[in-house]
């Protein structure tokens, strides 16, 4: 059984010794609902799931959408309000009576893609989640890489810049400022109070309100072919394809795999991307690392819940 | 018995089955002897101190300034005349009769570090080598890693900036251009010309002309207190932090070694670094990675030339 706790949605789903799904719940998550609205809904959604199976489940592996000290298996950090320090896993564990491994989306994003999606047959991966932050997890020879203060793979917080907007971390220039899915959205307000008759289309999506512009409306308007939209995501694509040079110039992967909300935009986010990736090549110095599109969706980090879940069996 | 070959000096030196340096030998490299040379010279070195020691050389490694085809045991590219595609470590181990391993001198560098130096004790640390160019050595879980296309660790060639000179790899706006011993020559000379008042001590340090400004007396003049040359080094130490956090970010070491010539700046150029990283870190995202000098200074990549010969024993 795996779960995956995510700012906006969460997942349960019931998988196979294989790794194979047999069926998956999503909701919406209610915020300010926090921790005991979500724990209340993850009892429930289990039991619906175990209802309509026969499968004894042996394990579960659980994703969450925020900081986890592995370790300890312990969310350590505000996502809703009462996750502070709370022992996730012992709570699953308790709660469904089965061994639980717990980590964050980055790590199970990366492992679910590794096992069961875009980055199967590598030894050394890294699949970048673009959502509201940026996050990234890392597979060298086939092993997850933490590092040692668990922060590996925390690309979004890469300086890139001496200016820009303050980063939700608390530094300045960090690549999440200028390409995460909240980076997006932000221009887009910016250019509906600047150059409204540029995006009336994107705030006809965004229900009449600048300031209800999100990332998703702007990817949609950009896919009906709203210029402005356009230009934002090019501008969007070029950051993120430098913070995937440092990548490829530090560990030169196998494969990048590219997830999270903001990749569900397809090849309006990939082409640009490998645009830019192609204009910054150096002509001396030939990589062959390859940047791809997460093949399991939003649901890279559920798979890889379910992977620890079958770790820990 | 360990060769590091390198543009601007070389060595040959003995170790004996712990790591421990019995004898180095060391010389100024003679560009222009190209190949042959350099080859003459190797095997002087080598009888020189085989004829000074009584120990038997069991095994030799070799450490290459340049690109190496380490599957292949292959210098891949121009160093000097006539090393391209040459099979380095088969002659080396037809010549002196005994097993040789050859890879580049970043990756030789951070095994020297990793094994008998500033390492001792980590799984995970990079070295990153600052002299004419910049480059990188990756050890993650006690295991040298290569990448994809061999290119894992060129951080020298991470995209820091979408102006500057061009890089000599064909790309623009390369981390190295920014902080590398030629980067910081080029500046010094750039004041030398523009500003030769502030420089006079660095002009004279340089043999009376600007365009002899090496980064070495660069360094000296900033010892010595001159102002413009401790700019120059501030200004270049703010470039390399920003690529030293980009591997903070990725991979979260748990340490970072300075070696190669620019490095033997020892403090002049720590300190500066020590101070950007610190303003550019975030107060939420508290990383615990060391940045730290070679402890083996010039030698880091003899000494891991030392530790392939006794790893291929």
């Amino acid at each position: 059984m795996a779960f995956d706790i995510g700012g906006t949605r969460f997942r349960v789903g019931l998988f196979d010794p294989e790794g194979r799904r047999l069926m998956i719940l999503e909701s919406e998550t209610f915020r300010e609902g926090g921790r005991a609205w979500m724990l209340e809904q993850l009892l429930q959604h289990s039991r619906a799931l175990r209802q309509k199976s026969d499968a004894p489940v042996k394990a579960c592996g659980v994703s969450f959408g925020g900081p986890v000290d592995y370790d300890r298996q312990r969310v350590t950090s505000l996502h809703a309000p009462g996750w502070e320090d709370f022992p996730l896993g012992q709570w699953v564990q308790e709660t469904i009576g089965v061994p639980c491994r717990l980590d964050n989306d980055a790590n199970a994003g990366v492992l679910g893609e590794y096992r069961f999606g875009a980055g199967q047959g590598t030894r050394t991966m890294v699949y970048v989640t673009i959502s509201t932050g940026i996050g990234g997890g890392l597979i060298v020879d086939g092993k997850l890489i933490r590092g040692r203060d668990n922060l590996a793979g925390e690309i979004g917080h890469m300086p890139v810049s001496d200016s820009g907007v303050p980063c939700s971390c608390g530094a300045r220039g960090c690549l999440e400022t200028f390409c995460s899915g909240s980076a997006i959205a932000l221009r887009g307000r910016e250019w509906g109070h600047r150059r409204p008759e540029a995006v009336t289309r994107l705030v006809e999506l965004s229900g009449g309100s600048v300031e209800n512009i999100t990332a998703k409306a702007l990817i949609q308007a950009a896919a009906e072919g709203n210029t402005a939209a356009r230009q934002i995501l090019g501008e969007a694509s070029r950051w993120l394809a430098r913070g995937l040079m440092a990548v490829i110039r530090i560990l030169n992967p196998e494969k990048i795999v590219l997830g999270g909300g903001v990749a569900q935009a397809g090849n309006l986010l990939l082409n640009p991307v490998s645009e830019a990736l192609e204009a910054m090549a150096s002509p001396s110095i030939c990589h062959t690392t390859q940047v791809v599109l997460a093949e399991l969706g939003a649901n890279s980090p559920l798979y890889g819940a379910a992977a620890m879940a079958l770790e820990s069996a």
